[in-house]
């Protein structure tokens, strides 16, 4: 039985003293196929640009964000549709008006990638600051600890697929007053992100300029790459950020916060955007 | 500055109360592309197979346990070399034995991928039904309960980096009375888990039939693909498995505990391998 990204299944519970087999709650993990289609002059093309795993459920907002934050496609007027296959819900693609040409070229796209300099964390940055449609330059927003203190708390409310089975990552979006907009889950961190941003793509929000991004887990270079093509400037996680997460932070402007407790946190990059005391 | 796996950097510390500049602990993270170069007849061929962010350190084990965990690779009598790019760390390559070809087919290589029924856990679980080199059908070994409760305790000794950055999966494995043998941590889970099985890859260890894998955070479909591969029969996490993670230990016959801790744990498939009280 599946019931919205939640599986039932019956485990045997251990303890030092006794055993019993119980019915518990699981996180749905399946792949989704995500494609672009659009058209090379009268011919219709469809590509597959990815499979991912992750937990079913707001596939639509999947597909735009990930095509999104890979640099393929950069705004809502270019989407005429997004539909799964009507045969596999597994298959998601994305179809542009015509006239719409995906970028499709890996040398910008692919963050990772090698280059003719070699492969590290600064070619890797380069390649997001070229492809980025958004300058986080602008520095005219100071946050009060005590909102940060907030976002925490709040995340734990609303994240209830999270305490039911354990098993998910989080992305939720508030705005600068530390106001609750939105939350995704998934079984994989960047799809959580992806859904978040995805959303906004989806009602023309973009770029999440005013807006707090709160991950419930560590913060990776993927995560903060995300972040920083979708524009945002502030950036709380539940856990610990990776050396060239804080890096590409601190080039892109980025406020990076980890380890947000109730009563606690440190700040990795951009320090003035928060009050001090 | 960099000390295996580890950066240092100032961080801004806040609490309610106060606010301070420390020097702190991150966990490194660079990219790191693998290749595979084999001779086709008298032709050297190099071909990039992927870039995956992890932290530095045992990057050979890395990129043989990718190797081998993808069904690229399948023996270390294929493998003559291993080594980084002399102009750039960032680069491992794997030399195969002249006459020695990798296994480049991708439809059967990328478990996530499309198969002509459609895209699902199904389908990626025969796929790597049909790559795996070891069947996990035996049913000979009965573990007491008591073993398993103190890996968790073992693995909290072990995990130095992750104590000290917070940013860090851990794999470890343990003989089947609960010995430790090895650990190995990274910023990616799978990366954590392909350096485990690259160290027993290149000790002519495998399969893993008599070991117990520990995995430091949650179980994906990733992970128990990787354990199934390397013929492990007992994988234990401190945290949550996914559903597709669950299926796909079932069908291969892996005993597979959750939630793992001093005290109690959560048996979700091969529930006969561990003792009754």
């Amino acid at each position: 039985m599946q019931i919205s990204g939640i599986e039932t299944r019956t485990i045997r519970k251990v303890t030092s003293l006794d055993t019993s087999d119980e019915e518990d709650l699981l996180a749905a993990e399946e792949p989704l196929e995500i494609s672009i289609s659009y058209f090379e002059g009268e011919k219709s093309v469809k590509k597959s640009i990815s499979v991912t795993m992750r937990t079913p459920g707001h596939d639509d907002e999947l597909a735009l964000g990930f095509l999104f934050t890979e640099g393929i496609i950069k705004s809502k007027s270019q989407v005429k549709q997004v539909s799964a296959n009507v045969l596999d819900e597994n298959k998601m693609s994305v179809y542009l008006h015509e006239g719409q040409i995906p970028n499709l070229n890996t040398s910008e796209r692919n963050f990772y990638t090698t280059s003719s300099c070699g492969v590290c964390g600064k070619a890797s940055i380069d390649a997001i600051k070229t492809t980025s449609l958004y300058s986080l330059q602008l520095d005219d927003i100071i946050i009060p600890r005590d909102i940060i203190f907030s976002l925490a708390v709040q995340l734990k409310k609303q994240q209830e697929i999270f305490e039911s089975t354990g098993g998910l990552h989080a992305s939720a979006l508030f705005d600068l007053a530390g106001n609750f907009l939105c939350l995704r889950e998934d079984v994989g961190r960047h799809n959580a992100l992806d859904k978040i941003i995805g959303f906004t793509f989806n009602q023309n929000n973009l770029p999440l300029t005013n807006r707090i991004l709160l991950l419930s887990g560590r913060a990776s270079f993927e995560l903060i790459q995300k972040a920083s093509m979708a524009g945002i400037r502030v950036v709380a996680a539940i856990g610990a950020p990776s050396s060239l997460a804080v890096q590409l932070a601190e080039e892109s402007n980025i406020t990076l916060i980890g380890f947000l407790g109730k009563e606690k946190f440190n700040i990795y990059s951009g320090f003035h955007r928060i009050s001090e005391l």
